[in-house]
């Protein structure tokens, strides 16, 4: 690919491939073998069943998806102005979000180099940044230390760490501690890189502070900013090293270094759901039973059996040459089956964890005007983990901050309450990371809980073992039904792990009815 | 603002102030005390001369701004199809961009907290991210490592310095070597944040290897990406320590924690120059009388005189109550003037630095669709500095890669080619980066040398003693005559500087009026 630059050893450090090579199904599969088309039954239109349908399509498979909701996507979830939503709690809520606002309940973001990518490229899906990372966004940590229980910069957050760190081990380096470890040349050079990875002695040119931090940088963030004439800016002072360190500020740091999150991340214009109507659209949304329950599934000597009610009420059993099954597993584990109890113990192994968010809309970006975060994520150990602020209409006359993006015990705790109560609860302590404003101007609001949404009953599954016998049972097909999801990936959670899974189920039928 | 959670002590960390408190003149502060608005020359239809006429308008100024280009903006400047510009050295050429696509030839990002965000919040100027880092976008540095004089993703590189640093410091403190610095919980801490921040001992159980960088994780980056079934994703060894260290591979990981630079930052949709045509609307585009070389600057008893030949060569006199003058310090030198040899040295006190940047319109998004890469900046050694990918367009059929934006010698070196040769040498430097790729599919080219281009001659400047004498008299009125821009500044370069600069001149100027 790289030519001659190969040869040399001067190709370019190597890429990911989005995931395994897929080569998807083609009608001259059939043309040129003598063989036909076969009909297949994919059980719920969520991103892997969408994209098995689509995969299957391309080859001219008749398939027909049967799906619970009355929308595609899923977990693949926008909600906008005039969408109502009846949680399992039966508490039903109408989304009054002002028109164009949104808030994507499941998947927020899409990595550069995850599959989902292909999918919107392939079908036309506009993207726009998604901001993952902001300097200007918060931390707000409880604790006993000089910089808990207040709303600490990212920025700020970053430049005491590290600054303290490389002081560290600058002195540790000079004191001969890693005599052991380095040579002399590889000391000066770790010393030179510490010196401005921690901003080390920047405001004297004394020899002695050479290697200390002694904060005051811009890197803190400035209390006035620099400007005309001789404002060249003031920053408060540093905490000291061990209130930087007891608190755990950088306790999340490593977020932004992880291969699924780090920047730079995606999201469609619009609303992730951009990506579920897209591939309704090539699937044809004809194909697609919405307010389908599946109640029944049989493999069969010729193919197979589902069972299912419609919208309203009345049962059906449909059949096929085959059956996709990308309903989650541990609501798959209820529906009877005659595929035998391995397969209902394998369904049953993966346990889905409980999350949640809540948008709140507001009238004014008082975010943007008043704090200078335009995007991003604030961190904080109280219930609300993560708050993050919209990614695009920046200077607009509204915007949806999710006021809480957590998981576990705290989104089990939200759970609990009526919307009400999870948005009071939100506003409390949000204002204590933001001040009173944070209860201020609020016009609407919605919020989902994974763990109490009918067809989902959590956000995503976890396994104990994903490469012991449950997980492998269900990557295997089960007489005529083959079973795909993000719980069959090592990318659960994210469309990618779905999209995956959905082409390894394609690959695996496909190259069945090949050499069958 | 925060009421009771202010005074317990809880209130969100300091926010910068976009610059000195700045209150615009008013219409009021005439027509109560009996003054009457003045007549104002600007010099210079830049940022710096656009924000004067545009805060003096407010209040009724009768303001005329005389510009030597054909446009407004100065620095600020978007390149598109159709435009053509003859350089210093006698060269022309001519933008072939398709329609749609741009380089902003100056400033190209703005911080979340410049004032210039105020500005495009007032003018309507629609904003999106700027993508000024990305974890797929590489690095590349000549020297005699294993990592040296190939391409490197950010984020490998970032996981082998954090791992190995943090394995470092983890040892020395183990060792006891900081004893004398931390306390036992102290160190505890330090020990745990070094564990996430460097992924210690990510692959083994082992106790002896918990504060090993093992590399082997996601955050190298995968050579097979994690998906379906039993593909967890195959990864790369790390480098070994000593080429890590020695590579100097984290030379530049501090930009991203700068005041100016940290993420997020921010331009306007289809153009830095939707600015410039914003504040021109503002001002009134009658007011501005482009195509004018101002040739002579006189204060008198009464108000100041400029002298300036039209775009026809013609010679006029213009006569106001008072001049802000705007014109880059090292060009405002050469003009005569009655301001006194102070002036004349104060002006010629500021060095101009050279930089330039080449566009390379590709008609495939390699970079987008081989390597992941969407938006962002690649680094380099090589005299290309950096490579810049479009923030915006992704998934379009072309696109324009900044294909080196660099300063110093190496823009004095490009400034010295014709633009074919610039272009020649920029793409075999990028293949070294980026393959042969680099060299195919570039539909056009346009590139700019600051330091050739007339009414600039370089990019921005620099002070020896931005505190001493000169600085101060150029602060200063002399005369009637007042002068701006981002040289007289502590934000040079960036359009933040140029506008507090012209509120500082705007506020002085109209105090003056106002107690005359």
């Amino acid at each position: 690919m790289f030519g001659a630059m190969g040869a040399l050893g001067l190709a370019p450090a190597a890429v990911a491939t989005p995931a395994t090579a897929f080569t998807p199904p083609n009608p001259s599969d059939f043309t040129l073998s003598g063989r036909s088309a076969r009909t297949v039954l994919v059980l719920g239109a969520g991103i892997a069943g969408l994209t098995t349908a689509y995969e299957l399509g391309k080859a001219g498979y008749r398939v027909t998806l049967l799906e619970g909701r009355g929308r595609p996507g899923g977990r693949n979830w926008t909600v906008r102005g005039g969408d109502t939503e009846t949680d399992l709690n039966g508490e039903t809520q109408r989304v009054r979000f002002a028109d164009g606002q949104y808030m994507n309940a499941g998947p927020g973001r899409i990595p550069q180099h995850h599959v989902t990518m292909d999918y919107c490229r392939e079908l036309g899906v506009p993207l726009e940044p998604f901001v993952n990372q902001n300097a200007n966004a918060l931390l707000y940590y409880t604790g006993d230390t000089a910089v808990s229980n207040q709303a600490v910069t990212h920025r700020a957050a970053k430049a005491d760490v590290y600054g303290y760190v490389s002081e560290l081990l600058a002195k540790a380096t000079d004191a001969g501690a890693l005599d052991g470890e380095l040579s002399a040349d590889d000391r000066e050079s770790l010393i030179e890189f510490l010196r401005d990875f921690g901003d080390l002695g920047n405001s004297t040119g004394d020899d002695a502070a050479a290697n200390l931090y002694l904060g005051g940088s811009g890197r803190r963030g400035y209390d006035v900013a620099p400007g005309a004439g001789l404002q060249s800016g003031t920053v408060s002072p540093a905490p000291a090293l061990g209130d930087v360190i007891a608190s755990g500020i950088g306790r999340e740091f490593s977020f932004e270094f992880g291969w699924d999150q780090a920047v730079m991340m995606l999201q469609p214009v619009g609303g992730m759901d951009r990506i579920a109507y897209a591939l309704e659209r090539a699937v044809g949304p004809a194909k697609i039973r919405y307010g389908a329950t599946v109640t029944g599934i049989r493999t069969t000597p010729t193919g197979a059996d589902v069972d299912y009610t419609d919208a309203a009420g009345v049962p059906h059993t449909a059949t096929a040459d085959f059956v996709v099954n990308t309903i989650p597993p541990h609501l798959a584990a209820r529906i009877p089956h005659n595929l035998g109890p391995a397969v209902t113990t394998a369904l049953q192994a993966p346990r889905p964890g409980a999350t949640g968010k809540i948008g709140l809309e507001y009238s004014r970006r008082w975010w943007e005007e008043d704090r200078r975060i335009y995007g991003g994520i604030t961190n904080t150990d109280l219930d609300l983990s993560h708050i993050w602020y919209p990614s695009s209409g920046f200077h607009g006359s509204s915007g949806v901050v999710v006021g809480y993006y957590n998981y576990g015990q705290d989104a089990l705790d939200y759970a609990a309450l009526p919307h009400s109560a999870r948005r009071s609860r939100a506003v409390v302590n949000g204002a204590k990371i933001h001040g009173d404003v944070y209860g201020r101007d609020i016009t609407s609001s919605f919020s989902v809980s994974w763990s109490a949404t009918r067809f989902s009953e959590g956000g995503w599954v976890g396994w104990a073992d994903q490469e012991g016998p449950d997980y492998r049972t269900l990557l295997a097909p089960q007489g005529n039904v083959y079973f795909a999801g993000d719980h069959l990936s090592h990318a659960i959670a994210w469309q990618h792990g779905a999209m995956t899974s959905a082409r390894a189920a394609v690959t695996a039928l496909h190259e069945r009815v090949m050499t069958s």
